[in-house]
């Protein structure tokens, strides 16, 4: 027996407006934050977006039998992270992106320095959110190891180190007639998106005090999840306009990056996405109908234009 | 009664090679880390350096009862977030600075892109190390709040922001004859790199289960120290070589920056260094001779000549 399914937009319009007058409150910052370097942090995070990481949070808790409100400091945590990830690689250096979630990026905005110090000050104050207002101290802790492993040198960031450090494979293998390596592209997508996606899921399952058996079956949900949203995301890439991703597009095949559709094509890139999010919703067959927000939030992922 | 009165470089020589041994072993980084983000972030983290924080955490639990052995994960991370400030300070957009403990800066020895990512892992490393460290879980929270907020908009990223932001203005308040704000510069200069140093200090003393009393007494320790900390490096700026000091000199001038010795000139700028550091030597007087590593500390900040 299911509750009635509630669709991705549904559970976005009940909790986008939580979650963003959470991260809006936690951004305040009193004295001695410089009113631009607020500013600029705000302007990125409070963008419109999809809020994925932190419904991520939310719904995890609530499959394990926990609440929205002791998920939201966790929701808002991923958020920050995310929030700096995208500043950070969009930066000159890196990416060099003019355009996110429909507005110019952060260094476009206000300046280089600013940017950067606005990613580096959104790292830390994830942290400070998840040790200031999650009980008791374990949980807390164990929030904080998380969201460090899943943020660090092995995941996210290593992950988008191999990601620009791996520009221009794609032509090379292209070039060179030989075959792709499907693999060191799941193993950066998995490090660069799927950690955090996996990460946020698990902070929630953790603030809900989840068991063993839920922990295993969202990590399962999680890592295919993230994997279908990275495939997704390529597929959007190749094929939707600037307008509908408000952000650049067409720009992984200039750069001759290793991307799904490049080594799958397009028909076979779709059809393991949504192999991967059948997967996903099977890995939580142990959960009942509180797990449907999940559910549709995987759903989502095949369907979103944007 | 006091021990005998150990010195600055003495301490060093016996702390600074385990403190070298530990941030060592915490940046081996395995299965995901790719290999040339693993160098730039050793590259800077282990380049010979002072380890005025990381022996500040140390000497401080000492001073308060407590180990080298149980305070050497905030040491480590104290240093993780000191080495991610100056990679991301000596960036183009920021500082653009070419040299740094006298070796080039990351992004000159690797590449902007992995510059930025290598301050970026080191900064949820340090938080890793905390929260997976130090027992009880109340005290690893305690560090990571406190570290959290020390790295933050509020303090050090802000205090960066804002010297970022007001290069220029030494040169402007001397055309326009205005009397230079001294408040401004100390404001400063509290948050860039007064913050970190109370905060080593405050770590060192939460593993070694300090008394409020005990912290209260080095927080006053930290701010005189920190202050006269960044007095003696505006003079050593605007007075050593580039050899001594391996990094650019002459620059706080060039820019047009804001200094104390602007402001105040050499000789009283001297005369406050030494004053902080007398009241930074007064605050410990609860102290007994475990709290020797810190005064010697203290002194050497007049001394030192890099």
């Amino acid at each position: 027996m299911q509750n009635a399914t509630l669709s991705f937009s549904e559970i976005s319009q009940s909790l986008g407006p939580l979650i963003d007058a959470a991260l809006d409150a936690r951004t305040q910052l009193g004295e001695g934050c410089p009113a631009r370097l607020r500013e600029a942090m705000r302007y990125s995070l409070l963008a419109p977006g999809k809020r994925i990481r932190p419904l991520l949070a939310l719904l995890a808790a609530q499959a394990c039998g926990g609440s929205v409100e002791e998920a939201m400091p966790a929701a808002c945590a991923v958020e920050m992270i995310h929030a700096y990830s995208l500043i950070h690689d969009d930066l000159p250096a890196m990416d060099d992106d003019d355009l996110r979630r429909g507005q110019p990026t952060c260094h476009k905005a206000f300046d280089e320095a600013t940017a950067i110090l606005a990613g580096d000050a959104l790292l830390p104050l994830a942290f400070e959110i998840l040790a200031g207002e999650i009980t008791p101290p374990e949980v807390a802790v164990a929030c904080c190891s998380k969201l460090a492993k899943a943020a660090g040198a092995c995941n996210m960031a290593g992950g988008q180190a191999d990601d620009v450090g791996n520009e221009g494979r794609g032509a090379t293998a292209s070039a060179a007639g030989e075959i792709s390596d499907i693999d060191l592209l799941e193993s950066i997508h998995h490090r660069k998106t799927g950690a955090m996606i996996e990460c946020a899921l698990q902070l929630g399952a953790i603030v809900a005090a989840a068991d063993k058996r839920e922990m295993e079956a969202l990590e399962q949900f999680g890592r295919r999840l993230g994997m279908a949203f990275q495939i997704t995301d390529d597929l959007l890439d190749e094929q939707s306009t600037e307008a509908e991703m408000g952000k650049r597009t067409g720009k992984d095949a200039r750069r001759g990056k290793l991307t799904f559709p490049y080594i799958l094509g397009l028909d076979r890139s779709r059809q393991y996405a949504r192999q991967l999010v059948a997967e996903a919703c099977e890995a939580l067959a142990g959960f009942g109908p509180d797990a449907e927000g999940l559910r549709s939030l995987a759903r989502f992922v095949l369907e979103r234009n944007h």
